[in-house]
Order: C-alpha cells, then sequence, then structure tokens
C-alpha cells in the first residue's frame, strides 16, 4: 500500500463508509445534533441492570443499526475494531460478543475512534478484509464511576471539565458501494505537556491534536485550506481555544474549518455540559451521525477527523502522573454523485 | 494481500523478526527459562516509586535491548504496536513515551501479544510500515492491585489461580534480515462458556484457544501435525488439561507439541505460582525469549502461538458477569540457515 512521510497511509483503492448506526443518549439527543442521530435515548437514569449493561446495549444497537441501514448480517463482516474506555474494553467485547465478530480490541482513549476507522480502512484496503464494521461507545456514568466520583457525591466540577458522552457510533466499512470514503490516516505520537488536573484534558490534549494535524499536512504537502473541516476529537471549547492559540503561534488560521466534535455534540446552555463533550463515543457519534452525512449531502466534499486521547488512569492520576495525550487522524471525502 | 479462510492472514512477504528484547521479573529469572531472557531482575520488591513505574521500566527496557540488538535507533522504527493489563494501557503508553514512536495501543488481555505481532505483521507485508516494534509487558504486583485483593491481605489463592508474569517482550518486525519470520495469523472471535470463577482463568479461555486453533487449520487446510509447537497463550496446566480433553473429543491428539507458555515459564515448585504463569508478558517473554530461539537454532521449523486473553474487569467481576475469552494466533518459521 502506499505511505505518505513518516506516518500517514494513503488508501489508493478508498474504502467506502457503507453505512453508519449512531445511538445517542437523553442530553446528547436534546443537544444540537439530534435529528443526525439514529437513535435517541428518551429516558433518563439506567436501563438495564448497570450502567455497564447499559453502555454495551448502546454499541450493540449501533451495530445492529449500521448492519440494518448496510443491509448485511453479522456474517457478512470480517472484523469488528474498536473500543471504548472502560477498563478492559469490556463495553466493546462484553456488547458485541453475540455478533461472533472476528474482534480486534484498540485502545487510545477518546481517539479510539480514528485509530478504529484507520485500521479499518487499512484491512480493506490491503485486502486482509472485505467488509470490517468500526467505531466505539462511551457512557457519562461508567466514566464518571471509573475515573471520577460516585455520582452520588454530588462533587462539583471546574469549568474546564468536560462531560462524557452517552453513545455510540459505528460504521461499516467496505470495499464500494457509498459516496463516502476513508481516503487517508495519520498515526500519531504521544505527546505530554505535564499537565496534571484530569480536569483539563482539553489543555492536555490539544498539543497532540495539532502535532498530529501538523504530520498529515508535512507528510502530504496539504495545508490547511485544503479540508472543508477539520474536527478534533473532544477538545472542547476550552481546548479548541488553546489548538488555535498553537496555530497562531505559527503564523496558521483554520478559520471556521477547524471544529470540534466536543463543541458541536451539546449547546453551551445545556446542563453540566461545562467545556463541552468528551469520551470514546463523543467523536463517533458527531463524525458518523453528523460530519459524514454533511459530505454525503453534498456540503463538504473533504474532511479530516483527528480525534483526540487523554491517556491517564485513575491509577496514574492517583499517583500524581502527568496526562499524555495522543491523537490519530482521518480523512473522509466524497465520491461520485450526491445522495 | 492473502488471506485464507474467512478469518485468516497469510504474510507472502514473510516480514522478519529482526529481534528481540525480555526482560523477566525475579521469579521468572529463577524459573526454567531463565537462561533465555535478555535481562533478569534478580531484586526483590518495588524498585522505582510504584509498581506501575516499575512495570513502565520493563517494557522500556525490553525495547531498549530489542532496538540495541537490532543494531537500529528509535527513530527507526515506524510504529510501536501493543499494550497490557492496566486499565487504559498505561503500562504501554506511559513506558514508551519517551522514545517518540507513533503508537497503536491494543486490548485483549494477555492475547495481546498475538493482536501486535498481527497487526504488526500486518502492517510490514502491506508496506504500511517498514519497522515496528511489537509486544506486551505485565507485572504481577500491578495486576494483584487492579484484578485481585491488596497484596497485603494476604488472600488465599486455590490451585487453579494463576499467577501474573513480571516481565516485557519486545519484537522488531522489518522487511527482511533475519531466518525467523512470521508467516500468518488468525484473528479470533469472543467465546465465552460462562465461567464466572476469576480464579480459574484456564477453564475460561481453554475454548477460546481451541476455537481459533481449529481455525487456523481450517482455513489453511493443515493438521496439527504441520507444527513443531503449538504453544497456548497462558492457559496453566488446568486449562492445558482442559484444552487437550477438547481435542480428545473431536478425535484429536496434539500429542508433546501442544504446550502452554503458563506451564513453561515456571516449575511447578517454585512459589506460589499455583497453575502456572498469565499475564500479558508471559506469552512475550516465553514466544520472543525461549519459543523464536527454538526455531533460530535449528530445533523447530514452524510454529504456532495462540495466545489467550480473559476478558473480565475488576467491575464485571463485582457484577457477576461471565468472562468471555479471546484468542488470536500467529505463525513463526525458519527461513534460511540456522543461526
Amino acid at each position: 500500500m502506499k505511505t505518505a512521510g513518516r506516518q500517514t497511509w494513503l488508501f489508493e483503492t478508498e474504502p467506502a463508509v457503507l453505512a453508519t448506526g449512531t445511538v445517542a443518549g437523553k442530553l446528547e439527543s436534546e443537544g444540537p445534533l439530534s435529528q443526525w442521530f439514529d437513535v435517541r435515548i428518551t429516558k433518563d437514569g439506567m436501563l438495564g441492570k448497570s450502567w455497564e449493561v447499559d453502555e454495551q446495549g448502546l454499541i450493540r444497537q449501533a451495530t445492529e443499526t449500521a448492519l440494518e441501514k448496510a443491509k448485511l448480517t453479522p456474517e457478512a463482516i470480517d472484523y469488528a475494531i474498536g473500543g471504548d474506555l472502560n477498563a478492559q474494553l469490556t463495553g466493546f467485547y462484553f456488547g458485541l460478543r453475540d455478533f461472533g465478530f472476528r474482534q480486534l480490541g484498540l485502545y487510545s482513549a477518546c481517539s479510539t475512534m480514528t485509530e478504529s476507522v484507520a485500521l479499518g480502512g487499512l484491512l480493506v484496503d490491503t485486502g486482509a478484509a472485505k467488509t470490517v464494521i468500526a467505531g466505539t461507545c462511551s457512557h457519562t456514568s461508567t466514566a464518571e464511576r471509573q475515573f471520577r466520583f460516585p455520582t452520588e457525591y454530588g462533587a462539583q466540577k471546574p469549568e474546564t471539565a468536560q462531560r462524557t458522552v452517552t453513545g455510540a457510533g459505528m460504521a461499516v466499512i467496505g470495499n464500494t458501494g457509498s459516496n463516502v470514503v476513508v481516503t487517508a490516516a495519520t498515526i500519531g505520537e504521544v505527546v505530554d505537556f505535564g499537565i496534571k488536573n484530569p480536569w483539563e484534558y482539553g489543555a492536555a490534549m490539544a498539543p497532540a491534536a495539532f502535532r498530529t494535524i501538523q504530520a498529515h499536512l508535512h507528510d502530504t504537502g496539504q495545508h490547511l485550506e485544503d479540508f472543508d473541516c477539520i474536527a478534533t476529537g473532544d477538545l472542547g471549547r476550552i481546548g479548541h481555544a488553546i489548538l488555535r492559540d498553537l496555530f497562531a503561534q505559527q503564523g496558521q488560521d483554520p478559520g471556521d474549518r477547524l471544529t470540534d466534535c466536543g463543541m458541536l455534540i451539546y449547546a453551551p446552555e445545556q446542563s453540566e455540559v461545562f467545556s463541552g463533550g468528551s469520551g470514546a463515543a463523543c467523536s463517533s457519534l458527531v463524525t458518523f451521525g453528523y460530519l459524514l452525512e454533511k459530505i454525503r449531502n453534498g456540503t463538504w466534499k473533504r474532511i479530516m477527523v483527528a480525534a483526540t486521547g487523554a491517556l491517564l488512569s485513575t491509577v496514574t492520576s492517583q499517583q500524581q502522573e502527568s496526562i499524555p495525550s495522543i491523537s490519530h487522524a482521518v480523512v473522509f471525502e466524497r465520491r461520485g454523485r450526491v445522495q
């Protein structure tokens, strides 16, 4: 296969996004992107016997929806590729175990979405697979339980905090049969700017997004202006402002084309969304539900999604470690007619 | 690239294992495979400021060792691919962050080793990378803290329990330049036999190993006899006996060629090793240190390693969930002269 520079894959066969399935939690379904999601959960609180089982239900339902839209049975899928934020990826593995997929579990925190699409695209592009399903899930209450405090404590959060998105987004990627294709992926390195405050993911992750976007432009000889939209994973409003500063320091101005999935998914006036959304499902919901639709319907021709992951754990936080971050980027383009 | 059946990749360019680096903990260094490890830790107890920092040191040192033996600088590595058992893969990400590698984090519990080699082999075979480094680490004390009880409790364990291996194994995989090559990989599906006891990993994982080995044979039209050795990841003595029963039920007898990394790494008379070793580093230490050396030195020509992962987390255990398991297999062969 074709590569560019030191860390970019060029998918010459242009793997197609055959269909996507998105399932949004209640708050996400009440946000500005509501109309773009396939399934909107309207009930508040726990639906099953635990938050974790609820989250497994999200990825299962997103998978069923994507398969149904692609008119495929589970048997038509060669590999399921993805992950979630739970320790040991129990959302991904438990949620999909009944489909009988060959499963490749990945983890790079909230950049797991683009890691999944990058490797899924690679498998299809190289012929290692005909059809894969790739994506992520997250749940605000499983993340609170794992990374922060029991919800019952009612711990106050600062304005730099981000809300973990409840939802799941899955994409069926195959050889051909859609006007949205994956044309490139850039794999990121770990960037550590020494941020230690787990309420400041945006600040920790902005340098990783900056590094990966620059690496992509450098590897491919392109410019910010070559993209109709560049969406980072989930920096939130504060991280987004920091990323704009990093570009400005290099004399670059991405203008309106630079946006962020964590900013798009909630309206600032929604309750307790703070600096914006985060979580492994933030970029998969926004990308698969909304951004790809804008390619499909003719608004855009070519976009980059650079999801960002904060690589902390409860243990590293308690041990006063910094928060290393990573970002992987993928490029989606329209081919053929508007649908 | 070439595939076989529904879940097997055939690496026609035969990516070469250029060098391996293995770092073994104290108990592992006192075991029967001691002579085969590059670095043997002789000091007991905590070496740095935490068990987690110690584990990060293991994967860092295994990486430095592999690079040194391959006579490569970190800049020569395109991607680092791997993982560990810690929630959010902090061993892999923190341990390797200073090398500046592009990092692809994977998780499939103790089968992360073969998932890493399978995807690393794929990257090199397809030209997505020239050279990668792949592998895993684990540490008995980070695993105890995460999955079981504080060591200070002195909780008694049953004979079905397994000891998490302390160590790390990394392999540099490139286009050419070694007499050991990776020729195939089979990606597994999740198998759940309803085992709920976290002291019975072997019973939970044996069906996954069986399924993946059979899938490999079915996909490639081969037989057990086509391999000089078939090593499962870490079933331990009890899981190994169950796997033999599963073969026997199909009228198959793998004979002496079937072994298990969890059985090989400790002698039964070593202290507190119970049914044998487990942990993400069990199969990487045994494979990279010992099994590949037996190919290199001419004892064997062709082996299969089917590492096995128990996909539980503390949360799923406490929620009384079963333990789904998975196994990915890779095939190593000798090409050219014995070294």
